[in-house]
């Protein structure tokens, strides 16, 4: 039986930059991970392909995929669903390998449910750890500015709580290595090694 | 105050290339923690330099330190003492900074209760995930010698339960990239970093 692979999940606030994460990562020739592609009822936009940006579905067809629970995860935004797949994600990780979502954080809180063990990776804004600076350095902007900073911040930090790992975006490319680093990690974690090595010696 | 850096402690089996994977590291120009030279009462070998192989002590020095604490953890091998001076790790790890320290498994035990809160990383020999291809091919190996390795293995799997990780030592160079990505990933963690924003909050 192979190992399973892990499941790596990429949320964060929203305008944080995920997407713009998620295509650098799949543009880069060692990312070793597969993207599950998301599901939607929004219409293609141009230049979009079915199967590789989107599954395009019409509303009965992902309200029936909704009904039969084969989503792993699913909202509605303005009127479209947006959804992951379930089929494909448990297909790939019993191949062994890592798959890969880049989802809203209510999203990533259905996954975190339903998959503990997987590898919940937050994408802050930069502006996170700026902050402290403006603060410090008042004057240069309004109190206004910076209070309703504090409260988007204080928001964000409460939002961290469910995640293993943040990932501050100050970079794309940093961002990237950094992900890319947590995925090599995770699989160097005792707890998941230890196991292999005890099941070799079960073989016994 | 600044945020204390990450004591990160290289362990494993003696013979299994701890020194060989520790000298490539400080070979890489991208490697950003500091290496903790360790303290001895052997003979300086040709070629060695006082505070930068080791430091070189006499007996008296270095039962003086013992019997101060100054040490972080020693032990005695083949009638030499080796350890690691304490001053050196505190002073760095509160500028900030990550320090590196290659030692024995023995060593690495006094540090963790000391260092509860350090990453510990153990080097396993690249024969264990192979021991299974052995196992399974018997017949190219004498049942003894299968036995001897699986014993060995045995005693090592009991070694790593001390430890957060475990980097195969396939490849030397290998190594060294699972070690940075670990130490990547664990200034990522949402433990470390959520209580840094929390803090820039409570300026208010």
């Amino acid at each position: 039986m192979k190992e399973r692979g892990l499941l790596i999940v990429l949320s964060g606030p929203s305008g944080v930059g995920k997407g713009t994460v998620r295509k650098e990562l799949f543009s880069q020739e060692d990312t070793s991970f597969e993207y599950s592609i998301s599901m939607t009822t929004r219409k293609p936009r141009e230049g979009e392909v079915d199967g590789i940006d989107y599954f395009f579905k019409s509303r009965e067809e992902f309200e029936e995929l909704i009904s039969q629970n084969k989503l792993l995860e699913w909202a509605e935004y303005v009127g479209n669903y947006y959804g992951t797949p379930i089929d494909y994600v448990e297909k790939t990780l019993s191949e062994g390998k890592d798959v890969f979502l880049e989802i809203e954080v209510q999203g990533a809180l259905q996954v975190r449910n339903a998959f503990p063990e997987g590898l919940f990776i937050f994408l802050s804004p930069p502006s996170l750890s700026e902050l402290k600076n403006r603060i410090v350095t008042r004057g240069t902007e309004t109190e206004e500015l910076i209070n309703n900073r504090m409260k988007m911040a204080k928001e964000e930090i409460v939002m961290m709580d469910a995640y293993d790992y943040v990932v501050e975006n100050d970079h794309v490319k940093l961002a990237c290595e950094r992900i890319k680093a947590i995925v090599i990690a995770e699989h160097c974690r005792r707890e998941r090694v230890a196991p292999r090595y005890k099941k070799i010696l079960e073989v016994e």
